[in-house]
């Protein structure tokens, strides 16, 4: 008899969409279920849904995703109606439509066709404004009127489990005048959040703020790996390049929008108060708790980052409203990620950057270890969960490990 | 009888390839021939060649390139025997295998994977530091140690002919201490050359110099579109965001690199000698003449800017092996463009912001109009070609007009 999990992550109020494989059988569309992953195909075999069901039998969610949100959240109303009550359930035995997660392959969740970061935590570029510009006045003049973002490369995003290797660069030196070409020493993550686009809007079409909830279809994790001496020479005057598009690595499981209904918080206060087209009306900041750890090879783990998605400046809604302000077309699967989330605190700062204030202050691991930056057989773990009295929602981890340069 | 075009850009030299599609017929790949577009698939349906003719019927030319360059240029190397001498042509009649160009829609030849921009003109980047920044420091101290890029929007990648609607966006006026949002006032176009990506690197791995060409499939004319005004107060500290994402446009035919060969010829001299890892031997210019038309609605069109691709300071080969130098992987159509290709002379700059020279200087047009930016109901009209006293290879036109803001 199966019993409903939880303490999970994946709790009956979740039930995230994912790709994951079993050996011999191709990629499809799965469910988190506590420790299991529910086989949508099987499940919809059964004849069930109105839909047709080949979109469950794909390798990536963009088709399922594009049957809209009525589809996609009544696959979750009918499971969630399921499993509360099992006597209606069209299944007589739950393992004939789910296998172990422990068994599966979890792959990238999405195909993305363009990948947009913002930068909408004021702490980190607070943070990231002092370090490099002027302590005084480390915000541009444009950060509190726009969000602001820029393109990223969408051929290199890689899922949960795919090491990273150190790239390579140009790097110039403190020291010296001329630049040098060999391996990042300054490996970096960044903790942040993503939405994943569920609806394509006609290009020349903008969304207002109140619509843009339709067209967000569910949240990852998402971590914009970063090697901040090749970023620091290359990014002037046309932004972040090959600093960052060596990887971007995202969760497997999308938490659809409506899963996070029962975490919706107010966001900071925005003053100066944005252009018309940037207000909102209603909660649209999400508190998701967030943590990082990391591990060298050899060693336990650290927890070395708390922070939570709630603190982000410029929620999602603004982010999308902006984003097409100018007409852009966006399409099913794009990722739009949060920029790095820091917190006030230097405990919740979301990079090595600032945790370790440009490499100044080295920090402190378990079984005697510290870090400025990543080292070669470093593991990162990103997590996150909402949780209250009486429900938890989670994504699960989104682990990489560091891998020497070719 | 069929006669061969000496004057055409499309000559049996060039043999681009592109998708057209026919009244009632769909999308499907085409060599351009003189005023003739020849239909691969019809022709491949006569047993002539000795792969899949299915990728011959596709709405992007992605499968078509993937199968490699022996192949590709096995098709033009056909064509080219057949149509030397006719009476060992597989078809009797030409018409059977061709239509008019004139009768056919041309559309966008790849499905785009990833775009990037390079900002690769001396002149260009140049005319821009002396406007933005220092007139006597016009360069930043990377850029002539690295191409510098960045990652543009692959979504509103569009079609010769399509109409770009003029972007709204938020816009800080000289005079004022606030941003505004509304219609750009300071649209322009930028003259570009853009390469296709035509076989993938695998993640983490990176190209020489020496092997870049065999990743390039070939060359088509490229207008990244900007609002000057949008991008001056959003691209700080990040890079050009929605100021360039409303559209980029691109022509229909795919130049094969081959087909170029003939036009090769020395870069600019490199001082400082680059890096390594960003040498190279050989000729990896090319000698292209550039054009620029622009056509007020209701006036004739005026010759505004001659340029040449031989200008650009860091070639293809160059800008390639960079973008791989830190292990970023590249995907089959992928886009690569040149950034803006100014010459040394104020005829040859390839943006109005150059022309102009920031709006201070209106450019007179024929019939007595004139213009600091672009004005809605303007066409623009880029077009390219190389020749010398024996042949000729040319681009076509890439053409789109300014609608009013929504």
């Amino acid at each position: 008899m199966f019993k409903l999990p939880i303490q999970s992550d994946f709790s009956i109020h979740n039930l995230p969409f994912g790709i994951f494989s079993t050996v011999g059988s191709p990629k499809r569309i799965g469910v988190a279920l506590g420790d299991r992953v529910i086989d949508l195909y099987a499940l919809g075999k059964l004849g069930v849904w109105d839909f047709d069901i080949d979109v469950l039998k794909q390798d990536s969610l963009n088709s399922f995703i594009a049957l809209g949100k009525s589809k996609t959240n009544g696959v979750r109303k009918s499971i969630r109606e399921w499993f509360l009550d099992l006597k209606n359930a069209p299944f007589e035995d739950f393992n004939n439509i789910s296998v172990s997660l422990a068994e599966v392959d979890l792959h990238l969740p999405v195909q993305v066709g363009d990948y947009t970061d913002f930068y909408s935590s004021l702490e980190h570029a607070t943070n990231v404004g002092k370090m490099f510009r002027d302590p005084e006045q480390p915000l541009l003049p444009n950060w509190k009127h726009l969000p602001v973002g820029y393109h990223g490369r969408a051929s290199t995003i890689i899922p949960s489990g795919q090491p990273i290797r150190r790239p390579k660069g140009q790097i110039l030196a403190v020291s010296e005048d001329l630049p040098r070409f060999g391996p990042t020493q300054r490996l970096d993550f960044e903790l942040e959040m993503g939405f994943i686009v569920g609806k394509e809007n006609r290009l020349g079409e903008s969304i207002s703020t109140a619509e843009a909830e339709e067209y967000i279809f569910g949240l990852v994790l998402c971590n914009d790996w970063s090697a901040r001496d090749i970023q620091k020479w290359e990014y002037v005057p046309l932004g972040p390049f090959l600093g960052k598009s060596f990887a971007t690595s995202i969760s497997p499981w999308v938490i659809p929008l409506e899963a996070l209904d029962p975490f919706r918080v107010d966001g900071p206060i925005q003053d100066p108060t944005p252009l018309p087209y940037l207000q909102y009306s209603g909660l649209k900041n999400y508190d998701i708790h967030l943590e990082v750890h990391l591990e060298p090879q050899g060693h336990p783990p650290s927890l070395i980052c708390q922070s939570n998605f709630k603190y982000m400046y410029w929620n999602m809604a603004q982010q999308l409203t902006h984003h097409t302000s100018n007409g852009c077309q966006i399409r099913v699967g794009d990722l739009m990620a949060s920029g790095t989330l820091s917190g006030k605190t230097p405990d919740s700062y979301g990079s090595l950057l600032e945790l370790s204030w440009g490499g100044k202050n080295p920090l402190p691991l378990n079984g005697g270890a510290s870090r400025t930056f990543l080292e070669d057989g470093d593991s990162l773990h990103l997590s996150a969960y909402a949780e209250n009295k009486e429900i938890r929602v989670g994504f699960g981890s989104l682990s990489n490990t560091i891998l020497p340069s070719l």
